[in-house]
């Protein structure tokens, strides 16, 4: 057995798997006290040092798997995952990139990739996707025509709203989700612009109009997959059944023929 | 071949679709940049002649269709959709009538009756309609009926909010959208008419329930389509295979006793 | 042929059906006006007129009914419908029964007793609802509760949203539809009962659920009733199909062994 | 028959069922009377006596049945819930924990283990909840994730909203519900950290997803309920027909043959 083949062989322990997962766990609550001022005062150094560890250990399981899979590593999708979000919290968060401290937290997102339960759960929400690719597509051409119209329209008058694309396209969003449309956005437009509700309640009704036929395909979809699955092994033995038994009668009958 | 067939025949070439698709998306990104004033500033006129050229390569293919499908051309409900939105542009938008300038992004619709998947996914929600005619029907009603009473009722007292049909019919979407329904309008209705409630939380209820059931009307519609699709397949052809079987079982039972 | 017989064909008649329903729309246009202060200005006698002709008509068809069908009338629940909105109509509505001048625009509801397709949409809203009987019920269980509890803990500090039960239930109901449910009520209960959340956290997500829970007994029951209408059609045709060809078989083999 | 028998037969009378029950509505009446204040300055004392007298026949049930049950009475889970509920009315509701008298309402919750059908609703939605298990476990980690980000993003600048994790945990549920997400939160934070949509938007479109997911989880597993139920009995019922007699067929084939 090459050391290769014994590093993954370790790897796929549910001993390491266990451990990892701890390792995701704890860290994840290291990362919570990071944000709680009196412990940080109190054990500062230790709780960073605590998290340096955390980091190494992903590292090194990250390292160990590349070994042990060499470019095939790079082939499936969850061990992208893993390299993006360990190689984010490796870049440093000094200075104008603070930010990036604060996405260290998404390492505990590597649960998803290690706990089977939760690995099902999300694979299930991708797979769904593409089916409603088409769907998706015109939701964002009804943005982008909805931000383009609105910035022409009423950019003008509230620049802060809708002066540029961008602007307008979040403004669509919050309009979208129902969030002080009206109150908050609609009757000051409609102040200026009277018929400024000729463009808005049609865009709520379209765009949520899409909303609802996304979930339907969602409810649709899964109900297919759960029927197929469910309906098939009784309905499947039960036909073969009748067509073995439905031959061996013809059988006999050419036997008797014959 | 004549002059008419050939030029449908051009038209139906995926290569012409193709441009055209290209046209429209590439029409849509400047229509976009018209919004981005340093740009306009730039190269205002450069970005308006592209928008000129786009427009009467749309007008081309328009009258190439019109041409190859004589007065056959409005029976389609696909061309009618490009001819108006192709027409909104053709009008001029200067003076008053700036707000049709807006309108020229809704060129980028034409997407959807060229690109198949979108145009099928636009056709499943239109047909999905008609099923639904009697609940919009209802819904109407309720909001005439509610229209007319909160005019009545409160119109005098806050006319901003219900002083004639339309503003009542405004807030009445308002309020079915649940948007600041309560803090913002029917909590100050009340300090004046303190049952304001018993009109309010019923409306709420009703159009709600009408909405739940056009959503579930909508669920059981897709899920019957796809169930009839996807079972008939299959058990069509076993349940043919199990009868003619069982025929030809009986025959032979038969011509021996003859 | 007897007078009421003959009453209730004349009643029966396609002409007649339709007559009513031209009135009851007509009348719903006149309601409309009535709002329209100009209008009113230069027409109110002749509206108020047509008003009260229409309204004669429909207590005309009322009688008509009532003597065709006796009190077998009351036994049916449209007539009851119809009885009691013409009959909120007769009401004076002066001085402080001003608010019975409003409702008479509920006359429109009349609509949904005399055309079908609405009939069956607003019946078959109303056979959902013993089936959810127990939800409700457990609603208003939660909701009974939540007034009760809200009113004690912060009833005093509160009275405008949790003074009695009525407006604990009120303020709940706009909790349960998420309306301005956190910046508007909870943080400032929570400035002064910081773990306000306690409560209305949980009262969030047990009455979302159980309304959750309604929307899926609806999906589920029309399912049902779609599924159960439409499969059975062909799929009992091909079982008899089955069990009569085996039959037949049956008895083939029968004849021969005798 | 034992005393602990007997004990058990008297609790399972229908009789004792309804006086129980009335019991709990009866004490449910009272305890929202006792939020009344003129009533309670009238009749103060012999409201809290018959709180008293109903409490204490609570506490004698559930002893008789500790006593017919033994230890077995704390296996059962409605048991369990009703010695919770008498026990925190047991509970000394002076000083401090005067929160404690609030909860006495909680008793009218004793109606769901009494009445079969509300019982049964209940029963549904618990046993619901495992199969989704996994799904809250991922909003749970979505939200633990979004709260110690938002924290270390915004909470040196908006302390009431984001301060500690607690805060922006409240925030972030908030902000799920879609309350005023944008007009209250985002756009106050957009102003100070212009890139703020960057982690609140996908927020929004993830926990949204998930609680999506949620939904259509229970529908289909209702839906599987049910068309198991409904489908099996007339099917299963045909099939042993149709194999039972072909089986009797092709015995009596091969039988002649011999």
């Amino acid at each position: 057995m090459s050391l290769r083949a014994r590093t993954q062989a370790v790897l796929d322990r549910p001993l390491t798997r266990n451990f990892i997962l701890g390792v995701i766990l704890f860290n994840a609550i290291i990362l919570g006290l990071e944000t709680v001022d009196p412990v940080m005062e109190a054990a500062g150094p230790l709780i960073l040092t605590l998290d340096m560890i955390c980091l190494w250990i992903f590292v090194a399981e990250l390292a160990a798997k590349l070994f042990a899979q060499g470019w095939g590593f790079f082939r499936k999708g969850w061990n992208l995952f893993d390299f993006v979000i360990v190689g984010i919290s490796l870049l440093p968060g000094s200075g104008s990139l603070s930010v990036l401290r604060a996405l260290r937290i998404l390492r505990l997102l590597r649960v998803l990739s290690v706990a089977p339960s939760l690995r099902r759960v999300v694979e299930g929400l991708v797979t769904a996707l593409p089916g409603m690719a088409s769907v998706f597509l015109l939701m964002a051409l009804l943005f982008y025509i909805g931000a383009v119209m609105s910035t022409k329209l009423f950019g003008a008058a509230f620049p802060d709203w809708f002066g540029n694309l961008g602007l307008s396209g979040y403004t669509l969003f919050q309009i979208m989700t129902l969030e002080s449309w009206s109150m908050g956005i609609v009757r000051p437009v409609m102040e200026v612009y009277p018929y400024a509700w000729m463009f808005f309640m049609p865009f709520i009704l379209v765009t949520t109009f899409a909303v609802v036929n996304l979930l339907v395909g969602l409810i649709v979809n899964s109900m297919q997959d759960a029927h197929a699955e469910e309906s098939n092994a009784a309905t499947d033995q039960y036909r073969d059944d009748v067509l073995a038994r439905l031959e061996a009668i013809e059988r006999a009958l050419k036997d008797r023929r014959d």
